[in-house]
């Protein structure tokens, strides 16, 4: 059975362990055996552990697991928990295989224009679009930044996005289980 | 010679090509032959490039770096760029040399409280502190999200920071310099 990363900033919700503990059955019911952030469910909160032991607790979770999937909807903000991007990129680099999920289903350039920019005018005269503070916004229509997308889209994966925007984006797990069942029928992993 | 990927947003910057020519002119002044994001001075703007054909430049600049210098100061939000920070991830499980350096003083767990939750009430109940959503706030200390601190601690590597925000973050080089004068003292690199 391979075994399965769950990366996501679930680990920060009030009721953490309640989600966490139904996309373990979810990934377990799809024939993955989760590993990940706070799923070591018999070891000490998060909250007792040092910040370097959860990093080396997480490292090795990764470097054991064949295959990772990322929540990357937008967490305090426009874009992934970064914790959550760190493992993405680290994963990749291992040879892993790695996809990704979101809640939102904007790509990354309408965030910047709708959430960061507030509705503010953009200025597109010159091709490649910018916010009122000159900063240039990426309009490649890519989930998040292109390094995320690209990056797992290069070695195979996919990033599944929700059609709408759920009414509880940080809980909603049927795109999580919808990326969990496509991966579970691509060939070659089990 | 060693190489060097200077990760950060730069690239989005309405004076991007000044900016990174000056980190370009810094690092050699180290010793250091610069490359990453939008370094390839002869290439097509950035602009003009498909997401997979910048992603691709990427990843190869950074398999052909020795060592990393990351810019990861807040990028739109209360975090570094995403891109950056995926950057970061893969360069230190390929075995990279990876430094980071921000322009901003706060660690991780301030910036959440003054930027996010702007100043309102923070739970301090349990140990473990919360916003008023129940959000748990990471309280390690470190300069964002632990995932990146102590990946790069991991490995020998450093965060630099800021001691207070400069008068333009986006730009400000000194913390930069810095960095890459220590990273130039380090036995080993060349």
């Amino acid at each position: 059975m391979p075994t399965i990363y769950l990366a996501g900033p679930e680990v920060f919700l009030p009721d953490a362990r309640d989600v966490m503990s139904e996309k373990r059955r979810l990934a377990r019911s799809f024939g993955f055996e989760p590993t990940g952030p706070g799923s070591d469910e018999n070891q000490a909160p998060v909250a007792r552990l040092t910040a370097d032991a959860i990093y080396r607790r997480n490292e090795d979770a990764m470097r054991r697991a064949d295959v990772c999937l990322a929540n990357i909807t937008p967490f305090r903000g426009i874009s992934a928990d970064p914790g959550t991007v760190y493992e993405i990129g680290f994963m990749i680099a291992l040879g892993k295989k790695v996809w990704a999920y979101t809640n939102h289903p904007d790509d990354y350039g309408s965030r910047v224009r709708s959430i960061w920019y507030g509705g503010l005018e953009i200025d597109e005269s010159s091709g490649r679009p910018r916010g009122p503070d000159g900063m240039a916004i990426e309009n490649h229509g890519k989930a998040d930044n292109l390094m995320i997308d690209l990056g797992i889209e290069a070695i195979g994966g996919r990033v599944v996005r929700a059609l709408a925007l759920p009414a509880d984006p940080a809980r909603e797990l049927a795109i999580f289980a919808e990326a969990l069942r496509q991966l579970a029928n691509k060939k070659g992993l089990q």
